[in-house]
């Protein structure tokens, strides 16, 4: 083999596992939102860092976490039973760094209705995530985003649900 | 050429083909939701494998098909020129069985909104699909979903519609 | 090395270039959306081709552009302070041509609320892009859409903006 097509082989063994690991990124993001909006905490654990960071910067709330356990308390305590969620993420824009470190951009678009408070929140934001390869798995070590828009309107008339997939899939809160 | 770059171009060659396909499968089901809300029915059949496979619960429905033609057949009427539909798919998990075989998961985010039963449906679901490669191009041959939540509201005020696509395009619906 | 491997390596480079391209024209795309709604001007200038074209087809306009200058100031003047725009794109098809030439379907769904106007406009529509790669990056050369649907609503009421992005960061239109 000459040194230019072995050259020519490095380059490509290098650009495909930065396909590669751009792909099984955005998967980690992608199961991440699925989980969440169907409370799948289970699942969810495993596509996040035990030591997490994350910072959310809303209208009404700053979150601020710097482990997984307390993320994730905080999340089966959003996504109750009284509540339904559409979190989507858009616009991937993923740095491959090294071998096991990457950086994220993702446009979120999200709706948060909440029949206990009779509230619902939409709006927009950016997430910038780090991310980092252990034992072979990319995992969310942190996540943060500033909105772009946010809207907070009261709903004492519950929204006609004809499925709600949280009603029995996420805690139960406390009777009030 | 050594028997080591051997091995690292067969498992090139293979990292890239999984890659393309995973592309290519993500291309199928993109043409599949714009096809869908443009009722572009020539183009959307050949997403679809002739033995498609279909299961969709919603609320207020339970759809299932065994065959191509009689899904079309579906579409064609709920598309029709007295409806509104935008369907969004999110968070693409594609998984690559085989040179031919793979399956999907997906996060929908959808709007019906249906002029002639003045009511509008929005919702999310999770898809579950299959996709066989035929002849060279990948095809849909087994879809389904269940819905994170749903809602139908009755819309007696029509949508102020400043464009309609599928005024002219959607099948007319007989008078009622 | 054989004839064989050596054309199998030409190949997978030729393959391996077009998924980067791919992924490359997505995040053109991708960051467009990000820096539009945050009326991030010189970011979003870098993604453009200086000789852009542009054809935007609405239910109450028509917008034509034939130069990056013009398209920018148009946008500067639409995300002004008292806008708030949501503007995802979904469902690339991107078609690599050459090594510098490419097209892309794109699937908008945007959201795009006037204070000043006191109006709300929502709608999808279908992009066609043509990008062009200069000095080693892609730039979005033509662009243009079609609506599949719009409605225009009156929103007397202002929307109960809890944080509005574009109220510090967008143009201060004249008072007028």
């Amino acid at each position: 083999m000459s040194a230019t097509s072995g050259d020519r082989l490095e380059r490509l063994l290098d650009d495909v596992r930065v396909l590669k690991d751009i792909e099984a990124i955005k998967r980690v993001k992608h199961a991440y939102f699925r989980c969440l909006d169907t409370a799948n905490w289970e699942e969810l654990r495993e596509l996040l860092h035990p030591q997490l960071q994350s910072k959310m910067v809303g209208g009404h709330y700053h979150l601020e976490f710097d482990n997984r356990d307390d993320y994730l308390e905080m999340l089966a305590n959003s996504f109750n039973s009284e509540f339904v969620g559409q979190h989507t993420g858009h616009h991937p824009e993923i740095d491959i760094l090294s071998e096991t470190e990457a950086t994220g951009k993702w446009y979120l678009a999200d709706i948060a209705m909440s029949l206990r408070r009779q509230s619902t929140t939409v709006g927009t934001a950016i997430y910038t995530d780090k991310y980092l390869k252990t034992n072979g798995a990319w995992q969310i070590i942190d996540t943060g985003y500033f909105r772009i828009y946010e809207t907070v309107t009261a709903t004492p008339e519950p929204p006609d649900l004809s499925v709600h997939y949280l009603a029995e899939h996420g805690r139960r809160l406390p009777v009030s």
